[in-house]
């Protein structure tokens, strides 16, 4: 006989989808480092902490005119470029190639995961389909997957669905293409919004805080604020309450 | 200074699509195997070797349905499942309950990996980004590959774009979303049809053959017949001959 799985209630699920951005990588401290040490080697001066600060502001509005169909589907690496050009600007940093700034928008492939991301990731891939499911495009989750050694059965981007979370055509998106029904998949992230959507489809869920994701900017997510059907301490705290 | 590649030619491509079945996994010796296993179990007495050929004597002209447009877009899973209801009513093999027969289709999910694919594919993966690019569906790909051990970055479906192989749709939307130029992806598969549908479309190309991918049915494509970019023996040549 198998032996008893710690959540018998979990039993059905087959996949776990995780949010990426804050999640499972740490774009701010990332991006900070990353754009700081690359300006000092060129010599371009600027305050790299406050322009990340507010591109990552202008994500969920950008977004919003996606989804409000203000704009036609555009990917993430499109919508970060427009606003970059925008902030670049604003924050008086001149004089860049198309291909700095090229350099600059890739950076969002470029993040670093959290300590515990990769090991819980490996350990939840011993019984569950594993992927990511993000507003990133597919090439941008591909490369930093690649670079980070993020261990993903499949990359799935809400490109595939020309929706950004939180429409409910992701979520269902992503089970449909897994070949599976909604309460076989279950959404994991550190952000509450994204789990309220994914469990409004029938998604099971997984939190777990990360509360220094924006810095001293942060205002919410600290903690669970529903019965999310796991919370945890982070991802390998996750794969421990599976047995795992 | 980097050494120099053994095929400069090559220096701009960044990702492999590899074409599945027969190209990477034996879709035959592995289905004949695991139905008269299977069917052994139940006591089930059938041809299954021949239910096989006629099952894959069928994939085309099923998917030809769908690209002419006489059926809206229908997943390989569904188009396996018609067919083989129709030929379990043929081979006279009666009596299978529901689950039976969607056990006998999820065999498609089960294939093994040529000798060479796992170990090839592995050293392809430390220079390019790699993933299929196949008619199966997403939910086949990701349950063959963490059943095989495939180690893809991604996970290319021609049903993420609503069109099967040859459609030029397929070729050019898994370099779209890789956000990458026609000429920074290689094709790679056993059929030269396929390599012929992607060169037009400006992908480059590699082909291997698998002479017993049909079993004493095979017909064609025991050699290249034209000049692609790469001419292997196997998957693990194909790594060697890029220096890999």
């Amino acid at each position: 006989m198998a032996p008893m799985l710690p959540r018998p209630d979990l039993a059905q699920v087959k996949a776990i989808l995780f949010d990426t951005f804050g999640s499972v990588v740490d774009w701010r401290g990332s991006l900070i480092a990353d754009l700081s040490a690359w300006a000092a080697t060129r010599g371009i001066s600027g305050d790299w902490a406050g322009l990340v600060d507010a591109w990552r502001a202008a994500y969920a509005p950008s977004m919003d005119r996606v989804r409000r169909g203000e704009l036609p589907w555009t990917i993430l690496d499109d919508l970060h470029r427009a606003t970059l050009e925008r902030l670049l600007a604003q924050f008086g940093i001149t004089g860049l190639l198309e291909a700095d700034q090229d350099h600059i928008n890739r950076g969002w492939h470029r993040l670093n995961p959290w300590p515990d991301a990769v090991a819980g990731l490996t350990r939840l891939r011993s019984r569950y389909i594993i992927g990511p499911l993000s507003n990133g495009n597919v090439a941008l989750l591909v490369n930093m997957a690649k670079r980070a050694g993020l261990p993903w059965d499949m990359v799935c981007s809400t490109e595939l669905f020309g929706h950004y979370k939180p429409d409910p055509e992701t979520y269902l998106g992503a089970a449909r293409i897994l070949g599976l029904q909604p309460g076989e998949v279950m959404m994991a992230a550190a952000h509450n919004n994204d789990l309220h959507a994914a469990r409004r489809c029938g998604l099971r869920t997984a939190f777990w805080p990360r509360p220094t994701e924006y810095g001293p900017l942060q205002v919410r997510d600290f903690a669970a604020d529903s019965d999310w059907d796991i919370v945890a301490a982070d991802i390998e705290d996750m794969a421990a309450q599976l047995g795992l």
